[in-house]
């Protein structure tokens, strides 16, 4: 009996996280389609769809054609801000065994549908507003450039990494929050839904399908143990199976905490009763939080991570109101806010440290490495996004004209009904 | 070139098991969702989608603060029958091999989402009438205390394993029954809905949304892979993984025998039509009825044990109705009585033995030892559901006023409809 | 440190490659459910539900009571066109590593869930007035029989693979265009929806809900990764693991295809609005055009190839149609076409052959060659086909009557609606 797998179990082994960790995660785009479909009011659902499914299909195009090798770069420039070598990428020899311990493609794979995560995310916010095309052409920017700039300073060992020990395990800040400055800056530009507003009133625009929203919440969550539990890269070896398997309970009690907090939040806030859609929303913020740093809490903390999500997935949505800022089925809240949550507090998790120390010549992640971390993103995506959506704005235009907002983006856009056979309430 | 697996190898590989087995198994949280929210009325079905979420996590919650370490407790008292070491559980360390063979993580999240799939039963019996608190509550005391007890008695190594050679592979008794009486108690207690029995007539009140329970039968199947499969507990070894693959083939003929004679049941007595809700409760009763034992029997076996139990799911509904028991998705009929059944016929597996003699120094599975089985895990939870159902109806009550239930719970509970873009009929 | 794995370990990897490959692949039975559902009309969408789980549970027992030993027989008649074993399968000693490499009942299950497939392709092309009986006959002979015997003929190492070096990687022609054919005959013969042409006016009868087949579309997806990558048969050595995650890769990559041009396709053809459910059939076109070679081709290779199937998807609808062929869901587009134009095109990876000429003694796979097959693959499914409709349609009749029609099969054959709560536009 041996106690040491053989590199070539383990290199299978390793390759298995990947590719099963990445179709799971691929299932998370039927989620996002499912969650912002049931979100959206009817006359929209059919072009909520029918876009989830294209900006899949853009992003995986893109990471081929240039992301991929520009989050993970052979060189960089600017002091390692921006990598050189933005080609397309392609998988080599099958028949030998790649020195990183797994197979090319299925590392590909899993980077893929990443990408495609953070494409999701604009996706809900700009809803029931956005045209197709413009969108779409957002969508080819964020996965082929920004999203790809982002990832290199972290997970491809660039400025972050080395400068400041920032740590965001599998992508609070990288994915979530770079889909949700995206999200938010195309709220901003694209403005929000004709008759959301009515100057300090908010004119609530139930979602249509809420039962498809709370199937989406659960394909998500589903999702999520592919999303965290792979991202430990490797499984082939005793500690990292027992990672993986420890990344898997604590995700779970993320999406715990963030459902029981929000679930109570909500029945606070309106009186006794618990508006399902936060509910759903609270586990997902409960899930991004728990995403930058889901295997060295205990299952108690992670829990209380998730928790945090959760209120603040339910807190953030009157101030986006305030600000008439419409993120159609709270994206910003979950993505973004709790993205900046869960990164911050990996900290706690790495020794408390203020600022990035060095010890034993090694440097600490630390609250403010971290904060360096969420504000630099914050900083590129946004600008990067505003460029390009008002860009997009004053060239072939962002929004549909008041008509076809009002007729419904199905009909002026796709050309059919989501549900034709039923009377409109 | 080896035959034998090395130890670390079969370690991931049986790690693997659990954690790909247990996600899938996660998924019939989903699959529940679906399935109760297509088969309630549609002024229910936020709520019921809100519910089975909430109920997931509170599963996840209590079984980890208290649930796991009563089902396999250090020690026990009363004969084994109640174990004395509730506290929370953690994982240990990630760096060692644990002795179990798995790594320890992988199998608390495994046996998390079992529990969740009792909780689940009963949201769908008790629905379109029950308040959210406390059905939550009832959740958090069944998947805390109730559950973790009746599993302590057999797959914890107690009383029923010890002393009659009680022999439930994956839980038809453990995890269907207890549900299935769990549900069967709320439904007596909580009383029908209103309107649904007329004196000696019954009220049909179809469910709003069939293609929806038709995707959750289908999500459940898919998730019974990894219930039944990953009940092997080891996939590290030909052996078990042989046994593993053959449970695949097995658990799927039994729900192909559930479907085919419960269609055939249903045309024969609705002159010819078929009752596509009775299908779907055919192919999860034949699911549920090959689950206590789904390695032993042959695939044509396997077909007419899930047969009789697509039988018994169809033939249970009016006898329900004639006792006005108003169980709202049929999960008494699959659950409980195909849970029974199923629990019963795996004697026939292990040398039809009506008494449990000893063989070669070892107890022998029978008939009677079975019978033992399902009738102690029935009153101990049905005593144990009577009482916490009755304590919440005499303190907070347990039910929604005749207005609000007319109202619907989705206005009186969640604060918003589920389709609010649709005309009612 | 060893670079080659152990045979048990390569055996467990195997194994499970088919086990999770196969989950997978049975999961598209829920995404035909889906697809299927949401492209029919409201009042056929509780029948389509239930015909979708019936068809499924009909497939598995009729390929573990005949089909598989057909597909694989010991020995076979008339020059390898007939095996000559149909005996129920079973899966022998659980004890011992099977030759093969893997555990025998995880190959039953993986070749199961695909002759699932090509019923559920049938399935929706018929849609909305065949009658449940009659459907299900056919069904089981399809997947008993017609189904086998084309298997039989490649990947049961007959006719078309030894005389022709015919090449089917995972089934564009044996399992696609067989539903496709089988699908067209059935069409012809039971002729189209009343209603739906007059004269040279093509009634449009658009689908009920869009969402749901946007969720089919993703669920189908996610399961080709099993359908194509498990068609490596083997994952325990790093050039399978290698090659199983390229094909997860090249797969996507024939979806993208797929989706962008079928988006580009539908915007030109009806002046920029993008029909969703062409984009969806455009996905589904690129996924059935990668599956008879995904490993081979490169990734912008994969991106053309899928490219072509989007555009075919979409423009055989409107020939289809001239021709008053009634195809409700697009499959025969998707699955024949396609498979036709996929199959076709594998000659283009191994040397652009014309002829299936013989190089150091191995006789190459060729256009001539992968033409052979199409065509005998048609021939034989198509007379197959035509026999078992016409047979049935002059003795128990296939087609509901016109009243029963218009009713909707949901009334006629169901004997309930499938969305009773919502008024009918």
């Amino acid at each position: 009996e041996e106690s040491v797998n053989s590199s070539a179990s383990s290199y299978v082994d390793n390759s298995y996280l990947f590719l099963i960790g990445g179709i799971i995660v691929m299932l998370m785009a039927a989620g996002f389609m499912c969650l912002e479909v049931g979100l959206v009011r009817s006359k929209n659902a059919a072009m909520q769809s029918m876009k989830n499914v294209v900006l899949y299909a853009v992003a995986g195009f893109m990471f081929w054609l240039v992301g991929y090798n520009m989050a993970y770069p052979g060189s960089t420039i600017l002091g390692g801000l921006l990598g050189t070598t933005p080609v397309i990428w392609s998988g080599g020899d099958l028949e030998a065994m790649s020195d990183a311990g797994y197979a090319p493609a299925s590392d590909w794979f899993f980077q893929m549908v990443f990408v495609a995560t953070a494409a999701s995310i604009v996706s809900g916010t700009v809803a029931e507003r956005v045209k197709l095309w413009p969108f779409l052409i957002f969508t080819a920017v964020l996965t082929g450039f920004i999203y790809p700039v982002v990832v290199s300073w972290e997970w491809g060992g660039g400025y972050l990494d080395s400068a400041w020990a920032f740590s965001d395990f599998a992508g609070s800040t990288l994915v979530h929050s770079t889909g949700g400055w995206a999200a938010l800056m195309g709220a901003l530009i694209i403005g929000p839904r004709t008759g959301k507003y009515f100057g300090k009133q908010v004119n609530p625009m139930p979602g249509s399908n809420i039962p498809l929203a709370g199937l989406g919440t659960f394909i998500l969550w589903f999702g999520w143990f592919g999303f965290n539990g792979a991202s430990q890269l490797a499984a082939g070896t005793v500690t990292d199976i027992n990672s993986v398997a420890q990344i898997f309970a604590n995700t779970n009690m993320g999406a715990v905490g963030g459902t029981l907090f929000a679930m109570i939040t909500t029945a606070v806030l309106y009186k006794g009763k618990v508006d399902a859609t936060m509910v759903f929303n609270g586990a997902l913020g409960g899930l991004v939080s728990i995403t930058a740093e889901p295997l060295a809490p205990s299952m108690g903390a992670s829990v209380l991570i998730g928790g945090v999500g959760g209120v603040l997935a339910v807190l953030t949505v009157p101030i986006l109101d305030k600000f008439k800022i419409d993120d159609v089925v709270g994206a910003i809240p979950v993505h973004l806010v709790c993205g900046i949550w869960g990164t911050i507090i990996v900290a706690a998790s790495y020794g408390n440290h203020i600022m990035p120390v060095e010890i034993d010549g090694e440097l600490q992640t630390s609250y403010v490495g971290q904060l360096v971390g969420v504000l630099l993103t914050g900083v590129f995506v946004s600008i990067a996004s505003v460029i390009v959506w008002t860009a997009l704005k004053f060239t072939i235009g962002v929004r549909a004209s008041e008509e076809e907002e009002m007729a419904g983006m199905d009909v002026s856009e796709v050309g059919l009904e989501a549900y034709p056979d039923f009377t409109n309430a």
